[in-house]
């Protein structure tokens, strides 16, 4: 597929921009899933791309953006189902960096947010090869915008923490005295796994048990749905919904907007149906 | 300006999409600054639009995509100069949309993250207006993508805290226990004016008087300039360096790592330009 962004105003610009070199190794985020979130210097690189090295969580349609030509290379990452090794991704990138192809290594998300992305450019770094960052939309900003749950509010969150769920030994060991502080939003990625013992640990370090959560699935997608709660009951209503991964968790205040703020219709195809028509 | 985004992908996704519904009020975060990182849906809304009103963080090269026939309403909000009161701009987004027109709302950033979105969009909902959020590349991320500064990284920070310098009182009231908890990285949103009382503060409750700092003026853009150092002379230097608003300060271990992974070249045009070329 040949993907072309004729913009006039890019078109200057473009010009200008030192494009595509050979052997640099463009690490792209591909926002949380709607294809539409990607920004237009990812479709700029993944159209120019020789080979994209990509990751589980990058949704499919974004690589309808890649030419028909360009090899494309799985790397994997599901929860305990590693298909390449992370030592051997960065291997394969210092690679065919040195082959002189135009890489993209795509990942879902922002690639410095919980992505390795600064391990992978390391390695570059350390062999000289040449690299960019292209940021991408984080699950937490695309799944809140989506899902109508503002991160921040004058009246409810003035901070807001992004923490993972999902660390080395497969236990959440999170400081929880910082994931209790008031006035703030708690985004937990991917918290699925450990949903019961996440909101037991807060609820046990000084929360509210009754303070509003949620768990997000395939947000921004047509596979997106959400499930609101409290500390309480949130895991049994989760577990109840049967929600899959990815799912993202969000804590605070703020998700009580959401039954004023959800616009994104969980219905089929791909529309986009504000809840809320003109009255 | 006629923007035309001719991707044969999402033509076919936009027959299935419910687009630009009149009276329809579009939240969209116009990202960081570099206008490339827009997302595709942010650019095809911008082209749609009867009249976008816009806040002084959007880069005035986002607004090239807007229609030479749209109205353009500027709604200020720089520091201390707030062309249009909050309750202003609300008012304004209803009249606009029961007027039947196709509005965009601009915000710099992600309009859920301190862009104060939800505010404005609770209004709406409170009408039953129609409304969609667009969300953008957020400061933190965009910044710390181009300054070569990973946000979260598994050796130095496995979470990260958003919070914002720029209090209602002008003051930066902030939960410190909070801001000085070990392997995590704080960005500070509108922390210049403050940065000298936040680096005591910081320190004051705990933090290493050593652990590294920066201020990225401009970050994405052409006028991007990074300053780096340590909670002590952070602020010493950022003064000598003359930086301007807007600024994002970042706190943490991962300052370290731009060393050796900056790559945008703080050099004149447009040009992306690799520090490190094939050894």
């Amino acid at each position: 597929m040949n993907s072309v962004v004729d913009l006039p105003g890019l078109v200057m610009r473009e010009a200008l921009r030192n494009e595509a070199a050979p052997g640099r190794v463009y690490l792209v985020g591909a926002g949380p899933g709607d294809p539409e979130l990607l920004t237009l210097r990812a479709v700029r690189v993944l159209g120019q791309a020789d080979v994209v090295v990509y990751d589980h969580l990058v949704a499919p349609e974004v690589l309808d953006f890649v030419p028909v030509h360009a090899e494309r290379i799985y790397a994997g990452k599901q929860r305990g189902n590693h298909v390449m090794p992370q030592s051997e991704i960065s291997a394969l990138l210092i690679r065919l960096s040195r082959a002189g192809r135009c890489v993209v290594r795509l990942k879902g998300g922002d690639p410095f947010i919980f992505g390795r992305g600064g391990e992978e450019i390391e390695a570059l770094a350390d062999e000289g090869l040449p690299f960019e960052v292209v940021p991408g939309i984080t699950a937490a900003c695309g799944v809140a915008s989506y899902a109508g749950i503002p991160l921040t509010h004058r009246d409810h969150a003035q901070a807001c923490l992004f923490v993972t769920g999902h660390l080395k030994d497969g236990s959440a060991d999170l400081d929880w005295p910082t994931l209790v502080r008031p006035r703030q939003t708690v985004v937990i990625y991917m918290g699925l796994g450990g949903l019961a013992g996440i909101c037991e640990q807060l609820v046990c370090h000084g929360q509210r048990a009754d303070m509003p959560a949620a768990v997000v699935q395939q947000g921004t997608t047509v596979d997106q749905r959400v499930v609101t709660g409290t500390l309480a009951d949130l895991a049994e209503r989760v577990a109840a919904a049967g929600l899959r991964s990815p799912c993202l968790v969000i804590v605070g205040e703020v998700i009580r907007l959401r039954d004023r703020l959800a616009w994104f219709g969980e219905i089929g195809g791909l529309a986009v149906a504000p809840r809320r028509a003109a009255a």
